[in-house]
């Protein structure tokens, strides 16, 4: 514990059913961005809960699609903080939940114990309703945060954040005085470990669509009878031929010319990292976790994590052309459709990488081949010796507990707005407490907290501590 | 006419308000063999009609699936035909009719005149009933058929008949006994062209499956974060790489060692139709009805026709992994499914082509792709100077036509079961009249009849009419 904080923690001990309650209120507020359910509600809930920390401004930030929400706590304090939240959820339909999904049930699971399941216990709403229920204990104990702090919210993160650069640029002025990104979750693993990441990934989601109509071959408004396909050019075969020219045989290298110009080999921290990372992580666990039987090329623990880590992918999230139901329908389909993601590690630009792609499918005979970007992130790092990041760091080894830090997160989220240009702030993650099943039924964030995992009252504590541990420095 | 028909022809018109009611109540009991909907009841209704005709059989044939019907109408008569029926009906569920499939309502349809709208209108249980008419009518008008005839239904035909050869096998000792084929249907295309055809190809439908678990790479059990492709192996890459092998780049030319070794070329009466085919056929109203811009290599006419009858084809009918909705999902699909159809012509044996094809990905590392066939029919052919044929010409003729006598059709059916081993029965399909949109909605027949469009009177007539001329010969 941060020398001090004693009251904190005993004020949070002393109002955890209140602090439940509010984060079921947030959880039972639905905000479903993928058909706008709820979306403006809990946009004006998220609002009024930055109102009442005492933010000196609490303001809907107009994008093109979804609002962010822009809330402001100054008590000129000599640091700055950025946090980030996404207040929308994934959809429920045609899912089955033990609990109604926004009913935010306390409900016993086996093994975890007490436990919040809903959608968006853990992805995001649960835990950071558990964040302003610290900010409000510190608040009520210590009449004021440590820091100044910039919430910066979007609703359109599962359609990955199209207008999130509007909402940014809307208050960039104010974000050029911060000092560092600060974002709490719940980072413990089932068994209880604990990561943190320093970066993410980039992202570009896309699909390769062949029509008839657009080859000008093969059947152009519907699918006709197969007996065609004798005389008749093949939108299906067309879309086939198309993608596996972009890799190589196993589909693990990309085939695209200029694919990997930019990748950065790992630096001198990164690989001091993975020295570390080499020693903690268990590929066994997470083959176990993935249902993965061997890893590709059968590689090595150092190369599974020097190739996850550093090296860009291109991955097929979707095949769909004609009918893929029981039996069979004998039809000669007109249009197909593959869809991809690529990931971007660093130094690799978004921008050129499906110019590339075009580049490559007009070479081939594929000109007619449609590319249709559907959302992108960039890359994004911090190093693990900036303050923030330090601060993370110490606040778990007050725990006694040393997390396992990646030098990157596989996955992908929009911090590239806060810690590459303009702003170029170091960003760090950190949290105890674990949930579980994002985007998947029966989501949940750990209430209880048992063994190794931290329950719901020392999240909070350890939300506290990070940021006093940080405003210390 | 056939000379004396005459009261025959008169008694149909007499009669004709009637059976078009046979015709609508035939339809309006539902026979969907997708899910067994009204499939016993039609099923028994059918065998009630050939009771009604007099058969001195008319008996249920059991599967192992939706049962046969056996009717045997014997009069002692020097010939002996068979009779195909397919009782069955494609689904309707998520179509928009303008009336609904089974009420078989008559609508005036723009440019057709009045016609019956409703699921099997041509396809085939509105046909079938006027064939059947048409026989009531001579029992009622000469006491007797100048034939005898062996009904042959089955109820799975939409399925691609898995059961019918049982049912051919159940009634094979009186089946050997018979002289040829008659099938009697509506022949007209919208422009009231005449087209027979002397055979069908053969076809099997089947799948290819990748999965994590039985590969032994990628996910096993379920889709898991894209992020993992970087140190995964991808089912849905690792399908694309095995279909991408089957086939030439432009997906029209077939890979698979052996696939070609049985075609044979066509004959010299092949040759023949081919000729007056090609002063008949008009590659552009075809190219108008499936909206094709451009032939396969940008055929000229004659080179069609020879494609369309005498290769074989492996289409893809469909392409499934992972998420192919709006937007995308960051996923790594554990499995992915490719549906195709490989149309066989002559001489080529279904038997022989998955082993090829097995052995095709064996040797190029897909051992572990599955192959799962899910249906097939053998290719059938008849002589177009057999007696059956000839007399079907005849009729035609006689009614002021000439036929385009197609030596196969691109599209497949069990009519093997009756043409090859060990039956070799000649086979012969004939018919005016017009129906259209079969497996899909507003599937409809022509009652009213409009400038070349034999209306269901007609139609009925010239049954009466090409079964006299057979029985003549």
């Amino acid at each position: 514990m941060v020398p001090g904080l004693a009251p904190v923690h005993r004020y949070i001990d002393e109002h955890l059913d209140e602090h439940l309650a509010r984060i079921q209120e947030f959880l039972r507020q639905p905000s479903i961005s993928d058909d706008g359910t709820g979306i403006e509600d809990c946009a004006a809930l998220l609002r009024s809960y930055y109102a009442e920390l005492g933010c000196k401004e609490a303001a809907t930030v107009p994008t093109a699609g979804f609002p962010g929400i822009w809330g402001w706590y100054d008590v000129g304090a000599p640091k700055t903080i950025v946090n980030y939240c996404m207040y929308d959820v994934m959809p429920v339909a045609g899912e089955d939940w033990i609990s109604p999904p926004f009913e935010a049930n306390v409900v016993d699971l086996p093994g975890l114990g007490r436990a919040i399941v809903a959608r968006g216990a853990i992805n995001s709403k649960g835990p950071y309703r558990a964040w302003l229920n610290a900010l409000e204990s510190i608040i009520a104990v210590n009449g004021k945060l440590p820091v100044n702090v910039m919430f910066v919210a979007e609703g359109e993160e599962e359609l990955g954040s199209p207008h999130f650069k509007q909402v940014v640029d809307a208050v960039m002025p104010h974000l050029r005085t911060a000092d560092a990104v600060l974002n709490c979750g719940a980072s413990q693993d089932p068994n209880g470990e604990f990561s943190m990441f320093l970066g993410n990934k980039g992202v570009i989601d896309f699909e390769l669509r062949v029509s008839g109509a657009r080859w000008g071959r093969g059947p152009s408004e519907y699918s006709i009878h197969s007996s065609n396909k004798a005389i008749v050019d093949s939108p299906a075969w067309h879309l086939v031929k198309a993608v596996s020219s972009l890799t190589t045989e196993d589909g693990n290298a990309v085939a695209v010319e200029g694919f990997y110009d930019d990748v950065a080999p790992p630096d001198d921290e990164d690989k001091e990292l993975m020295r570390e990372l080499a020693t903690r992580f268990d590929p066994a666990t997470w083959a176990s976790i993935y249902k993965v039987n061997r890893w590709m090329n059968d590689m090595p623990r150092e190369q599974i994590i020097e190739k996850y880590l550093f090296s860009p992918t291109l991955n097929i999230t979707g095949l769909g052309s004609g009918y893929t139901g029981p039996g069979c329908k004998t039809i000669l389909p007109h249009e197909a459709l593959a869809k991809f993601d690529i990931r971007l590690v660093r130094d690799m630009n978004s921008a050129g990488m499906l110019p590339k792609l075009r580049r490559h499918l007009d070479a081939r005979g594929f000109a007619d081949v449609e590319i249709r970007q559907l959302s992108g992130y960039e890359w994004s790092r911090t190093s693990h010796k900036s303050s923030i990041v330090q601060a993370c760091v110490k606040t778990f080894r007050d725990y006694g507990v040393d997390p396992v830090i990646w030098p990157t997160s596989g996955g992908s989220a929009p911090m590239y707005l806060f810690t590459r240009e303009p702003l170029n702030l170091p960003l760090s993650t950190a949290g105890t407490g674990h949930g579980g099943r994002a985007h998947a039924p029966n989501e949940y964030y750990v209430v209880e907290g048992k063994g190794k995992i931290a329950g719901l009252a020392d999240c909070e504590k350890f939300f506290c501590d990070v940021l006093y541990e940080y405003a210390m420095r």
